[in-house]
């Protein structure tokens, strides 16, 4: 596509990507198929690339964390092609019969789900979430414009050209993905309403702030994730302490670990000392306010600290008197993203569960569980804190849209309207009903 | 609310949208009839207002339909008392559970419907569609703040002191309600992300395109809607020529109605009479192609007509040499609202509704019925040409969002993990199927 300019490559992909949505399901995963051989192909290529990016990364002196998710070894282009084969054996997502209701008769309504059209995904330093991606928008049969992290860049240059390659020979051709590389290429996307019909961010929480304030598109996704675990008087202090230990170590780099515990005064003075020693094997710095302070040494806790997505192995403790000052400060401080409850009173549990406006909400496990392999979901393409469209971990789903098909045989609004009116039947039909 | 500033009683009004989520079915319902009870008792006052209202529209020359659509008397408000019923009897909204999947045992994961929050509506001059939208919030938990027109400023006073009145004996409250009257109040409320949710602008194409360039709040509705229809060449011509007269005279004004009619060479000798002769009815003005006008006599027409939306008796007519012509012209000039096709051939039919990326896709119908009552949604909030959430005509499910709900006994994600993570289950569940 080097002939062209972005603007003009994106126009070609908008074409491109309606004859995508009409496409058959075996075409989608024929091609599907095929990147996952054609990665195999052209794996000398492509791990010559990896190697240029992982010595660079060397070379700049890059964090380990970095470096190990920029390798693409073997191991990971293997469960990289069990990947494609588990999304070319999913069920067609297009063209599935959501809503079905006969208005009249021989006047049937049917909702079905149809590709969203153009997703731009600007994503972190990862090649395997390219190819990952890659496959979820081709099976929902959606364009995409792909941004990767430039530490990524040769990495991700080969998979494109072996992607291009392999979609040669596929009646769907390759001009429905484009793989943008330079950071200036963000802000010509984010102007791009009208072609790009979604976008989703993933990376630090000032850039997806950037782009939710820069865009008019439609964007999916989380700023932050200020999560909360509040133990309740009524938990079991052991699961509520290894519940709060997974849900900030397992990996305190997750937007769904927590930031802050709020603990019930009533077992403050024996949760908190089994929270404290259980956080020493992993040395979380704790923040505590002044109650936590006065039965645990750790560092004073400031205002500023519950906002703070930390990221790292550090922690708030605040002690609060009642169940509402706990739900006043995950409304006050959270992101709506995820919070849980350790509490053995069932009715407590509910009414947690019916508060709290976050994405996900946990009773007695762990916040880490937010993620859409582990629900359940198959690859996930972010978890969104919106309201609307798309709430906590989005697989396919998420890439779908739906229009509405209404087939008759001549009728006209007049006929129903009016002193004469005719009424309407509105008969639900169940979705595999014929018509008639 | 006259104490505080406008940003205060949002703030006291997002407070109050969290206790309406969390209220029960019973409480939104009787408030629901109370307030329809309450429009009997008030009658006097908002009789008054209206007059007020419709003798100032009538002194400043306003139209016919303006002045139409101003009037709030028995009748409509006997019809509005009714609608109310209807609401109230509607099933829950929240709290569905909508996916339903045990993790692993004991771990079991519900996606259950949950209101948005706060709804932002700026709506026309017509009195009973601010009862019809307060009553879709209520019953679905969300808080709503409303800007009227100002020509109906009046009767939306006395129709919200008559709801406050209603709401004063409901655990409710009423400070989930909000009026505004101010036209400087919509650039506050477009600024107000975090606390409206969802912005539902109705009006002018402008005003709605105003508001979706200027706000970062997800905004449902459409600017534009500029419809056609495609009549094969294996149409049916009487059943072409009363469907096309239905779409373009019905309701010209209304946003479903078609601008330009897409002609097949083929029956264009035969049909164009026909249609000239069946829009004379109604003394439609017809822009033509200079092909349509070598057939028939009518105002040439030059491609800005092809992006105009007329919104009154005035057509475009164009003969197309194929299918894929009209498809290339509803591409370039639609606004994936509403498109139609007439023809007996079912493939191609078929196809059409494939190809065509528009909200609501019709087959040998009026694209009038494009609405959410007709389309037995109930009432209708707007309609959306939005690709995310919700697309076409929009009811009360629109005004909902979801949350996970994840119980467990204690689980942590390490033990999933790792050399010897335990398998999830990942079992479907039944909506009503007990976990265990």
């Amino acid at each position: 596509m080097a002939d062209h300019t972005i603007q003009e490559s994106i126009y070609i992909l908008k074409k491109s990507s309606t004859r995508l949505s009409v496409s058959t399901d075996k075409q989608r995963n024929d091609l599907l198929l095929a990147i996952g051989q054609g990665l195999v192909d052209d794996w000398a290529e492509i791990e010559r690339a990896n190697a240029l990016d992982l010595s660079a990364a060397e070379a700049n002196g890059e964090k380990e964390a970095l470096v190990k998710r920029l390798v693409f070894d073997i191991e990971k282009r293997d469960s990289v092609i069990a990947g494609l084969k588990q999304v070319a054996a999913l069920q067609d997502p297009i063209g599935r019969v959501l809503e079905r209701r006969l208005l009249d008769t021989s006047l049937l309504l049917e909702r079905v789900s149809f590709p969203i059209g153009v997703i731009g995904m600007i994503f972190e330093s990862r090649p395997d979430a390219l190819v990952q991606i890659v496959s979820l928008c081709l099976k929902s049969g959606n364009g995409i414009i792909l941004k990767g992290g430039k530490e990524a860049a040769h990495t991700n240059a080969a998979l494109v050209a072996s992607i291009y390659k392999s979609a040669a020979s596929s009646p769907l051709g390759s001009e429905w993905l484009l793989l943008l590389t330079s950071h200036s290429d963000v802000d010509v996307m984010l102007k791009m309403d009208g072609l790009i019909d979604l976008l989703i961010p993933r990376g630090s929480n000032a850039f997806v702030k950037y782009v939710m304030d820069n865009t008019s598109i439609p964007v999916l996704g989380h700023a932050a994730g200020i999560c909360h675990m509040y133990v309740d008087k009524e938990a079991d202090l052991a699961m509520a302490s290894e519940c709060a230990f997974d849900s900030k170590t397992q990996y305190p780099a997750a937007c769904n670990a927590i930031e802050t515990i709020l603990v019930h005064k009533d077992i403050a003075p024996v949760f908190l000392l089994m929270l404290a020693s259980r956080m020493a094997d992993k040395q979380v710095i704790l923040h505590g306010d002044s109650q936590t302070r006065s039965y645990i040494d750790c560092l004073p806790c400031t205002q500023g600290d519950y906002d703070t997505e930390y990221l790292a192995l550090e922690l708030n403790i605040r002690v609060v008197d009642t169940y509402q000052q706990a739900l006043d400060h995950i409304a006050e401080h959270g992101s709506h993203h995820t919070d849980a409850i350790i509490t053995k009173n069932k009715e407590l549990a509910n009414l947690f569960m019916r508060e709290v406006d976050s994405a996900d909400v946990m009773v007695n496990c762990s916040t880490r569980f937010a993620d859409g392999f582990r629900f359940g979901l198959g690859a996930e393409v972010g978890i969104s804190t919106a309201k609307i469209h798309a709430r906590g971990p989005v697989g396919i789903s998420g890439l779908m849209s739906s229009k509405w098909l209404l087939q008759g045989d001549g009728q006209v609004v007049a006929s129903y309207t009016g002193s004469n009116a005719k009424p309407f039947l509105h008969k639900e039909l169940a979705i595999g009903e014929e018509s008639k």
